[in-house]
C-alpha cells in the first residue's frame, strides 16, 4: 500500500495523536461510571439485591467472548488474503481500538445522557464492540485499498452513522435486534460496499485473484473463522434478557451454525472446481448461520427453525461467493475483498426477514409471561404482533438506506 | 487424498445435504426447549429460585472452554503433522458440526425423552461436545486414510455407539465419570484404533515418518495443545454438581496437567535422540494428566494424589510414544497417525482404573453431606463404596467391549 | 541453544523429575483443599450463603482469562523473534508448569498457612498464575541466553522472592496492588534485567538484529498480543472485591488499553524508519496500558484518568523500545531480549507511582462506603489516604529493592 507508506511519517502519527486527545477530553467532561462500577453508588444498591444481580457477572463472561471475536476472530479471518495478511491483523487492532471509544461516545450519546453525562459498564463495553464490528465488517469490503488514516476517517464516519441507525430502529421504531442482524452485519456490508465502490480501481487485480490463499494462510485464517463461529452463541445472546432469554439465543445460534456448517461444506464441493473444497467458502459461509439469527435468536425460533435458517444462509452465502462476486466485480465495480456481501451482507439482509416473520408470529400462548422480555411493546399491548413485525421490516429499509447514505457523506469528504 | 478428490463432486455434497436434511427433520419432531430456555415455562418456575440457579449461568462459561477444546485444540493439535495440517482443521470442523447434531438426538433419545420429545439447552450442549470430542479422538487415528465421507459415515456409528456405551455406564451401570475417562477417552481411542486397522494399508509410509513436524507446524500445534491444556479443568468440571464439586474437579485437573507437563518433558528429554525434546511427545503427553483424571477428578482424589496421576499419566503416555506406538504398527499394523492409545487410550484406561479406586475408598468421614453429589447411590445406601469401585471396573470393560465392537459394525458395512 | 543440546539427556530429566517428585512430597504433606472445594466442610457452609457467593463462580471465569494470558499470550508474544519462536512456546509451557505449583506453596507458606497445612482454591489459582506471570516476564529478558535448566532454576529463586515480596507490599505494608504493576511487572522486569546482565555475552550479535520478524512469526506475535490485549481487563480484576470493584477495574484497564493502542501505532509511525510501522513497538507497546493500571485499577481512577494513564504508558514504552534499549544494551551490556524494560519496567513503576497518587487522593466522598472494599485500613482509619500513598511509594521501593537482590543470590548460586 503506496499510500500507507508515504502517509505514515505524518498523517498515521497526526490522525492517531489528534484523534485520541480529542476522545480523552470527550471522555473527561462527559463519561462517568454508572452505577455498578461507581464505589459510591453501586453499595447503596446492594442492599436491595444479590449480587448476582449485578449485570457485570452474567454479562462480562460474553463481553469477553465478544472481545474476542471483534480482535481475534476479525483480525484473523481476514489473513486468508495471504498478501494482505500483516494488514488484516495489524489496521483491524488500531481501527478496532479506535472505534471502541468513539462507539462508546456516540452510543452513550443517543442511548440518552444522565444530567448530561454518559454512563459507561460492561453492557457500553459490549455495544461498543457491537459498534466495532460494523466498523470491522466495512473493512473487509476495502482491505487493501485504503491507507490506516482513511480508515480511521472511514470508522469516525461508520461509528457516528451507526449509532444514529441503532438509535432510530431501537428507539424511534421499536424494533428488536439483539444480534445485529441488521444494525451490525446488514449496515456494515452495505456501508462498506459503497466505499469500495467509491475506491474502485481498474488496475487494481481482480480480488479472485488476490484470493489465493495458502497453506499458513489458510490455517490463520481458519483461527478466525473458528473463534467466529464458537463464540457467535455469545455474541448473539450478549445483551438480550436474562435467563431463558440469554439461554435460548445461545442455543438458538448453535444449532444454525452447525446446520449451515453442512451445508457451507455441501455446496461448496458441488460448486468446486478441479475437485477441491473453496478454502474461502469455509473460512467465511459457515459462519452465515450466526449472522441469520441475528435478529430472532432471542424469540422462539426454535432449533427446528434455527436450522432452517443457518441451511438457507449457509447455501446463498456459498453460492454468493461463487456467483454474485464476480458479477459484483464486473458489472457493479464493486471489488469486495473479503465477501463481505455474503458473508455479511445476504444472510443479514436473511436474518431482518426471518425478525419480522417470527415477530409477527408471536403470541402469548408461545412466550407465557417471557413475552414481556422479548416484545416489550406487544406484551403491553402497544402494538400487536403484526405491528411488530411490520416495525422490524421497516427498520431494515431505513438500514440499508442510512448505510447508503454513508457514500454521499464520503465522498463529499 | 486420492479418494476425496474423486468424490468430491458427487459423495461429499450428497453426504453433507442428506445428512443436514433428515437432523433437521428429526429436529423439527422431536426437539423442543427446556424449561431453562422456553419462555413459556421458565418464567413460571423463576418465581421459585434465584436467577443463578438457572444452569445457563453456572455452565455456560465451562461450555464456551470446552467448545474451544472441541474445535481449536483438536482441529490445531493434529496440525502437527504438516502433511495433513488443513485436512485436521477442515474436516475437524466438518465432523465436529455434524456430530454435534447427530449426538443432541442420540444422547437425548437415551437420556430420556420428556413426552415423546427431546429436551435440550446448555447441558445438552455440553454433553453433545463431549460425544464430539470423541469422535475426533477416533479421527486422530485414521487421519490421513479416509475421506471425509467415511469420516461422516464413522461419525454416525460412534455417536449412536458412544450413546448406547454411556447410557449403559451412568444410568445402567450407575458409574460416574464426570470428565469422561471411560466414555470420551478410551471409548474414542479404542473405537479409532479398531477403524485405523481396518484401514490399514502396507503403502502407506510408517506414520513415524509422517511424524516430521516443521517449525510453523509446531507452533501451530502447540495452539491445539495449550487450549486443550488450559481449558481441561472446564472440561472435567463442566457437568459435575454445583459448587463445590466443580471447584475441587477444576483444581484437581489443574495440578494434575501441571504434574504432567514436567513428567512428560523429564522423560521426552531421557529418550530423545540427537539431543533434541521430541515435540510430538509435549504436544499430546503433556495433556495426559487431563484424561487420567476424568473419572476421580470430582472426588476427593485430593491435590496429592491428582498430582501423582498426572506425574503418571505423563510418563506411560510419552514412553507410549517412544517405544509403544512402533510396536503397534510393525506387529498389529496399526496406523495410530496421532497417536491417540498414548494420549487418551491409557491415560483414560489409568483414568478409570483412579475411579475404581477412589470410588471403592469414599466414605462419609471423607465426603460429609458431599456424599450424596459424588456418589448419590452410596450415599442413600443403595450400594456400598466397595460395590461402587466395582461399578466403575464393570464399566471400564464395558466399553472397552463395546469400541471394539466397532469394528463389526464398520466391516459390515 | 548448545546448552540446551549437551544438557538435554542428563541435566533436563533430572532436573524435572527431581523438582517435580519434590513438589508432590510437598503438597502430600502441606496442602488441603479449602472450604470451599472439599466436599465436606463447604457443604456446612452452603446453609449459610447463596451458591453464588462460592467465590468459584465468579473468579473462575477470569481465572481462565489469566491462564489464557500466561500460556498463550506470553508464549506466543515472544515469538516474534523468529529464531527463538520455538524456544519461546516450548520452554514458556515447561517453566509455567513449573512456576505455578511452586508458587502454590511459596505463596501459600506466606500468606499464612492454617493449621499447619496450606488451603487451596481459585484464588490460589489465580496468585500462582500470577506469580508465574512475573517469572515469564523475566524469562522475556533472558530468552536465547539460557537452557531451560538454568531457566527453571531462576524459577525457582524468583518465585520464592516474589513470594517474600508480595508478602511485605500486602501484608506487612498494607499496599493494594490487585492488578500487580508493582508486584508482577515491575519485579519480574527487574529481576529479569538484572539476569540478563549477569549472562551478558558480547559475542552474542545485538538483540536488534535478534529482532528481525518476518511474516508468519509476526502473526503468531500478534496472537500473543492481541490475546494479553483482551484479557487484560480480566488480569487486573481476577482478585479485586466483588461487584463494582471487579466491574470498575476490568473497564478501567479496557479503556487504558484503547488509548494506549492508539498512543503507540502514532508515536511508533513517528519515530519510523523506513516508512513501515515497527511491529515490535505494536506487539509490545500497546499493551503498557495494562501494566501501568495494575495498581490504580480497581481504584476510582475514571475512565478518563485511565486514559490519560494509558496513553502516556504507550509513548513511554514505544519511546522506551526506539531510544532506551540500544543504551541499555551499549552502555550497561543488559541485552534485554523482548525489551521487557519497555512493557513491563517503566510501565510497572508509572503504575506504581499512579497508584500512590491515587491512593493519597482518596475519601469518603469520592467512594462512599465501597472505601472499605478499596482501602480497608483507610476505612477503618488506622491510616490516612496520604498516608496510604507513602505506603505505595515505600512498597515500589521494596519492590525495586528486591528484584535486583535477585543478582546477588543468582551469581551466589
Amino acid at each position: 500500500m503506496t499510500e500507507h507508506m508515504t502517509n505514515l511519517r505524518v498523517k498515521l502519527p497526526a490522525t492517531c495523536i489528534i484523534l485520541e486527545v480529542i476522545i480523552i477530553i470527550l471522555f473527561g467532561t462527559l463519561v462517568e461510571y454508572d452505577d455498578n462500577t461507581n464505589a459510591k453508588l453501586w453499595h447503596e444498591e446492594l442492599a436491595n439485591k444479590s449480587n448476582y444481580e449485578n449485570e457485570f457477572y452474567f454479562r462480562y463472561p460474553s463481553f469477553q467472548d465478544v472481545h474476542v471475536m471483534i480482535f481475534i476472530g476479525f483480525g484473523f479471518l481476514m489473513t486468508f488474503l495471504q498478501r494482505y495478511g500483516f494488514s488484516s491483523v495489524g489496521f483491524n487492532f488500531l481501527i478496532a481500538a479506535f472505534a471502541l471509544q468513539w462507539a462508546t461516545l456516540m452510543q452513550g450519546f443517543f442511548h440518552g445522557m444522565h444530567g448530561g453525562k454518559i454512563h459507561i459498564g460492561v453492557e457500553s463495553m459490549i455495544n461498543a464492540d457491537f459498534c466495532t464490528g460494523s466498523v470491522l465488517i466495512s473493512f473487509g469490503a476495502v482491505l487493501g485499498k485504503t491507507s490506516p488514516v482513511q480508515l480511521l476517517v472511514m470508522a469516525v464516519f461508520e461509528v457516528t452513522l451507526f449509532a444514529v441507525n441503532e438509535f432510530i430502529l431501537l428507539t424511534l421504531l421499536g424494533a428488536r435486534d439483539a444480534g445485529g442482524s441488521m444494525t451490525i452485519h446488514t449496515f456494515g456490508a452495505y456501508f462498506g460496499l459503497v466505499v469500495a465502490r467509491v475506491l474502485y480501481r481498474p488496475q487494481l487485480e481482480k480480488s479472485k485473484e488476490k484470493n489465493c490463499s495458502v497453506y499458513h494462510s489458510d490455517l490463520f485464517a481458519m483461527i478466525g473463522t473458528i473463534y467466529l463461529w464458537m463464540f457467535w452463541p455469545s455474541f448473539n445472546s450478549a445483551i438480550t434478557a436474562q435467563g431463558d432469554d440469554q439461554h435460548r439465543t445461545a442455543m438458538n445460534t448453535y444449532y444454525s451454525l452447525a446446520a449451515c456448517t453442512l451445508a457451507t461444506y455441501g455446496f461448496s464441493a458441488l460448486v468446486s472446481h478441479e475437485g477441491k473444497l473453496d478454502m474461502v467458502h469455509i473460512q467465511n459461509a459457515a459462519l452465515a448461520g450466526g449472522v441469520a439469527v441475528g435478529t430472532a435468536g432471542e424469540m422462539m425460533l426454535t432449533p427446528f427453525g434455527s436450522m432452517i435458517v443457518g441451511f438457507l444462509a449457509g447455501t446463498i452465502s456459498t453460492l454468493g461467493f461463487k456467483y454474485l462476486s464476480p458479477i459484483l466485480e464486473d458489472k457493479l465495480r464493486i471489488q469486495d475483498t473479503c465477501g463481505v456481501h455474503n458473508l455479511h451482507g445476504m444472510p443479514g439482509v436473511l436474518g431482518a426477514i426471518v425478525g419480522a416473520i417470527t415477530a409477527a408470529a408471536a403470541t402469548r400462548e408461545i412466550y407465557g409471561d417471557g413475552l414481556a422480555d422479548v416484545f416489550p411493546d406487544v406484551a403491553s399491548d402497544t402494538v400487536t404482533a403484526s405491528a411488530q413485525g411490520v416495525r422490524q421490516a421497516i427498520s431494515l429499509a431505513v438500514t440499508l438506506g442510512i448505510a447508503l447514505l454513508g457514500e454521499l457523506l464520503w465522498v463529499s469528504f
